[in-house]
């Protein structure tokens, strides 16, 4: 077997890579380890910048997203029992971020894919991957298959094989939080038009939503916490508590602990098996950054393979060092915010004195709320 | 002996405070426990904020300043190997800093308060307050003195008496910070027309000034850092290293190690006793912001001491609660530049990628120069 492109991983990185190259006339195999309707499920994130809203409008596959996604032009800082509205659209000339879940975006790709007849491997095994051949090694349906490849993308995520298998040139920067956070799904209206992140002395809460029906809502807990020791009452007395107000309230059907977790691998390349997404980067979901530097990392890699085809291969040998840049504003984002809002084992008043001041700040200076504005509707996508 | 204002302290804020009241024609006596050489030689900060320069125009004290002072429209932060300026002026609608020691300051306090011949007393010792009768006692030339008053004013610095006074009543915030400064002062002219902050993996180092012929510099060190390890020669190649360009040399007259803390009390008044200045808060020196945040203090004072003999107790009422207000924004921002600009002993490669990428966003992102410069040229001084 043989292609242009060895994307392995089937999320939205992956399948946004595949997308982006299509319309390059580049050929590309995406191979899965999951089936279709486990990635077409899984609930990860929902929260989309501005940016990847834009991409989805390039690849020809925003309609459902604008038909159904809820676009919120700010989001509420709440602190000391008091809302503050910071007005992400009117401090960014009119950027957005727009509510549509992961599994939605994974939904519309995999469906342009199929109906654009490109090869799509689900429940595949035993993938390796060669950098320097390149070639990836896998097994389908029974079948031994060996994917010969100019480019191999590795967009396996977190707990991918890609990463690993370059692990020795790889140099690791990581930070565990000392805290998770406890997540539910309940159906009810969402107790906010846009969403709620509140600093309180018993912990962060964030008030949040996955349509005009279902609540999304978290509360930090411990990094370990058991869920099984949370009735939905206590979860919802406790939110209450938090945000300093009585919120809607309907039947929880889904409840579990996020871990919080900071973690860059650099390089994001060797050979010629490039990184994007959470295969290279974690970040804290407090800035809701994971899905879009992942869209961000595929948006680069796709122009750097598109300039290779082209007979320029200084962009992709730029792609690691470029799109470690914004990565790192995004690492710097997503540890403000959860710095800023979360209490921390260990804390003494001094530092939540500080908390409170840079809370108060960031509501009253239009520089400061400017600031955490346009980091929150997503810096510019960079092409090369 | 009986006056409307005991001031205990001649540094800048008590003898600020006292020229605010003769502009408003309340009476007041100074007392300070040094002699006038003393405290008018004693050198400590050397940047005003746009608001200290107005307050000493409106004083009526202002000539000297702009006379000999040297005003900045910027500041440059200097990493990895580049220095990017920080408009300061540009971004915040035309205000500066000037250079202009606290020396400088003082000596046109007392020379001000001296030909108004209003009282001051030098060389002061035993010196008591009780803030409930009110009155302050002390000795001068050997005479004991009980000054009634109806007020106090406690602008006697960090290790001064009255703080102690009203111990049982505050509650104390403080952070160690586990470093100090190694500065010097040498005869040569800067080597820059604007103040350098420069972040370098061997510790932060600062060049600043006194005068076109007077450079002052800093070095981050250890604590207890022992100056006399430290040869001239020593201190300038380690300067040349962290700048990462020669700086103009010169004889060293003076050298010294700065510690460096965070300190707040709450409230910031008990009983007719009210702290302004050191005496009530501390910050380490990287935001220049000590004697700019003690004239800040004063001014608010002055305004409720007025609205009291206007027979208007509230604005005293609410003084130390507004005052802790613009504290803590102080105090945040001191921290915040200290945290981008210094190496922690324990942090770990993550916390140094954190730091260059703060410092790359706020040299990048007009919203986030434009806090950091906001912060610098100082929030404005409020009066009620």
């Amino acid at each position: 077997m043989r292609t242009q492109v060895a994307i392995v991983g089937g999320g939205p990185a992956g399948l946004m890579l595949g997308r982006l190259l299509e319309l390059r006339g580049i050929e590309s195999v995406v191979i899965e380890r999951r089936d279709r309707e486990y990635v077409q499920q899984r609930v990860r994130a929902g929260v989309l910048e501005q940016a990847t809203m834009d991409l989805m409008d390039e690849v020809g596959l925003g309609a459902r997203m604008h038909a159904e996604g809820l676009v919120h032009g700010g989001v509420e800082l709440r602190f000391d029992g008091e809302g503050h509205r910071i007005a992400l659209s009117d401090l960014t000339g009119g950027r957005a971020i727009t509510i549509y879940g992961q599994q939605e975006v994974v939904k519309d790709l995999i469906e342009a894919r199929v109906a654009s007849d490109l090869p799509l491997y689900f429940e595949v095994s035993d993938v390796s991957v060669d950098p320097a051949a390149p070639s990836v090694r896998f097994t389908h349906e029974g079948v031994d298959h060996v994917l010969e490849c100019d480019v191999i993308a590795g967009c396996d995520g977190f707990h991918g094989v890609c990463r690993p298998t370059i692990a020795d040139v790889l140099t690791v920067y990581e930070r565990e939080y000392p805290f998770g956070w406890l997540g539910i799904l309940a159906e009810c209206e969402p107790s906010s038009d846009e969403l709620i992140y509140a600093h309180h002395e018993r912990g962060f809460a964030l008030a949040s939503m996955r349509s005009p029906t279902v609540t999304r809502m978290y509360l930090q807990c411990e990094p370990d916490e058991d869920v099984a020791n949370w009735s939905d009452q206590a979860i919802w007395n406790e939110l209450d508590r938090r945000f300093g107000m009585s919120v809607n309230r309907g039947d929880v059907f889904e409840k579990g602990v996020t871990p919080m977790r900071s973690f860059v691998v650099e390089p994001m390349q060797h050979e010629r098996l490039y990184l994007a997404g959470d295969a290279a980067h974690i970040v804290p979901p407090t800035g809701a950054k994971g899905l879009n530097t992942a869209m961000a990392d595929v948006y680069l890699l796709a122009h750097g393979i598109d300039a290779f085809y082209g007979g320029d291969d200084s962009r992709l040998a730029a792609y690691s060092s470029r799109a470690l840049e914004r990565v790192w504003r995004v690492q710097h984002f997503s540890w403000w915010m959860t710095s800023m809002l979360h209490r921390f084992a260990g804390d003494d008043d001094f530092q939540l004195k500080l908390q409170q001041s840079q809370l108060r700040y960031t509501v009253s200076s239009a520089a400061q709320a400017t600031a955490l504005a346009e980091n929150y509707v997503g810096m510019p996508f960079i092409a090369e």
